[in-house]
């Protein structure tokens, strides 16, 4: 599948960083799959729109889109003092920590951020912009190593001609390659798999029907796009062997919050005796967060709803809408969750700690 | 809420007859909620077609539409012979049947109307005419006793204040007035029960949004709409007391066939220990299907997932697409089937068939 220019959509990186501009260069989710936009943010309010309007999301892709905003940021305090450095990075970074509420990515890519500027208050100014411009590149290409080894893991669960049910959009588009949810779809392609996905479309805002669905097909994957709603029926019918579905924070008792519906998503799997797996790096797996309960759910305007992407009003005017973005999985309907490091089963809060003291122990 | 014309939506007829014009007058439920728009139906085809493209529907409406249209089709049959009248209704008949294949109303009111072929054969075809035309009113007339007989039921089951969840439309846009699984609201609402509604919205089209928010809203009920995948969010923040459905075919053991998502909310119901209740008039329970495998599930066009109700194209262009009508709600997921002679209670087998023994006792 081609766009107007000739490319793929997998042509395009998801977040790039183009130093010499001061820019971080996107595609423009919101115009997928009608238009490839590619956008440039500069200023520390273009970005923060960018992932407010969700031009850019994803947790893993908001994770790079921050280290490379305050990265750029940073670059541009025009001082040499370390000091005065220090409280305008922070006023900064709490400008951009504050854009979206539940992707716990956005933090931890900015306290990772900060703390090279902790770590390196020593140091000169102009060197430890490049420690940190080192720090955002590093963030970006540890994604891609993580989601790879995540695929390694999820594939391991799954065999060739499997059904597969995946909900939003954690797939390339989430992440900077492979994605979260999408790299055991991904990888099995390579090896011959030939799963048959199911694209929930996801409401309000449709990233399965126009990223999810768009990024497989663009990539040759046999993939079916049905509603939200219609899950059930294609569990029943015995076509979905796995479900795997990203994830914005995972606490540390394996509660997963993420997009609206996956708990439905859950229960229905529990109920047909599918197997639920949350696709999660450890970096979206937040040891201060005991329970989903703990988890701040975002809550989005209306329209999202009412208007059907800013067309046409298909509810009746001054109805009262509930919004939530996110929605916590508890644990005990997940099968296992999937990271760079190994698959944790329940129980999560001895298997998750189990998985970071193996991140301790060194690099993937 | 006014339309433009300074009418509440209310005050209009689901389904009318105009004898004297031939026509049946139906609001385009297409058109909602943006525009109420009356139309006339004359022909086999018109009627066909409002069917087919959902102008009028609901399983209930759908059956007086039928019973209205085969009376109209009959009455300009230009025969006194009563074998050459019978074998041109015949014909018309089962093109009206062929239409939509899921709701049992649809040839439980085409039958009910042959019956009166079949018993009046002796007749001046004349005269049955004049009979086929009391049929249909009765089958309208007996819908609105019904369905207030199912709102009494339904309303005993809940208490001032609950919380409802409801999915799709089974209100008074599906039926002729109270609706189906309205009914307990609406006369709850009379009653100063002051419910708190949700209405799934209902992908791909929307009749949640479009039709029950719309016609709650309009009497002054509370309702927050949401999309389909947030029933799980609204249950396990405790905000949901009983869930009210409606249902296209029930089957002889109480698997329930309705509006594609229905058993995606009662799969959720069960996991947060919701009461889930199908509201059904008998006329839609069909002692001839023996279980919910026996029930065909309507499959719709691709362009109402990917479309967006005709506007911009929100899938990439190609993209395989799954749109059932309808699914399947096992029994075992139904606290209590909801007819006009009482609360059917699993077992079913038995309970179904105690219901139909009452209404061979005597009308409502």
């Amino acid at each position: 599948m081609k766009n107007t220019d000739g490319k793929n959509i997998l042509d395009y990186e998801t977040v790039a960083l183009d130093d010499e501009n001061n820019a971080i260069i996107i595609i423009d989710q919101t115009k997928l799959p009608g238009e490839t936009k590619l956008i440039s943010l500069k200023t520390g309010e273009e970005i923060w729109e960018a992932i407010y309007l969700l031009k850019v999301r994803g947790a893993p892709a908001i994770g790079v889109t921050a280290a490379f905003g305050i990265y750029l940021l940073a670059k541009q305090i025009l001082t040499e003092d370390y000091e005065a450095f220090y409280q305008e990075f922070r006023k900064q970074k709490e400008y951009l920590d504050s854009v979206r509420p539940t992707a716990v990515n956005l933090s931890w890519a900015l306290n990772r951020m900060e703390e090279v500027c902790i770590k390196n208050r020593e140091m000169a100014v102009a060197d430890l912009k490049e420690l940190l411009r080192k720090e955002a590149v590093s963030i970006k290409e540890e994604d891609i190593r993580v989601c790879k080894a995540i695929g390694e893991y999820g594939l391991s669960l799954v065999k060739p001609g499997d059904g597969i049910l995946t909900h939003c959009n954690a797939g390339k588009l989430a992440a900077c390659k492979y994605g979260t949810a999408t790299a055991p779809i991904y990888l099995g392609e390579e090896r011959g798999y030939h799963f048959r996905v199911f694209a929930d479309e996801t409401r309000p805002l449709l990233q399965g029907a126009r990223l999810t669905a768009y990024e497989l097909f663009s990539s040759g994957v046999d993939v079916t796009l049905i509603c939200d709603n219609m899950s059930a029926t294609v569990m029943k019918n015995g076509w979905v062997n796995a479900v795997f579905v990203g994830c914005d924070r995972v606490a540390a008792n394996g509660d997963t919050a993420n997009k609206i519906g996956t708990s439905v998503v859950a229960a229905v799997a529990k109920r047909y005796h599918v197997p639920f797996y949350v696709c999660a790096p450890t970096a979206t797996i937040d040891r201060n967060t005991p329970t989903g309960a703990d988890i701040t759910i975002e809550q989005r305007p209306d329209h999202e709803v009412t208007e059907m992407w800013y067309q046409e009003r298909m509810a009746p005017e001054g109805i009262k809408v509930f919004n939530p973005a996110f929605d916590v999985t508890d644990h005990d309907l997940i099968s296992g969750i999937v990271t760079e490091y190994g698959i944790a089963r329940a129980p999560y809060t001895e298997s998750l700690q189990e998985i970071f003291r193996k991140k301790e122990e060194g690099m993937i």
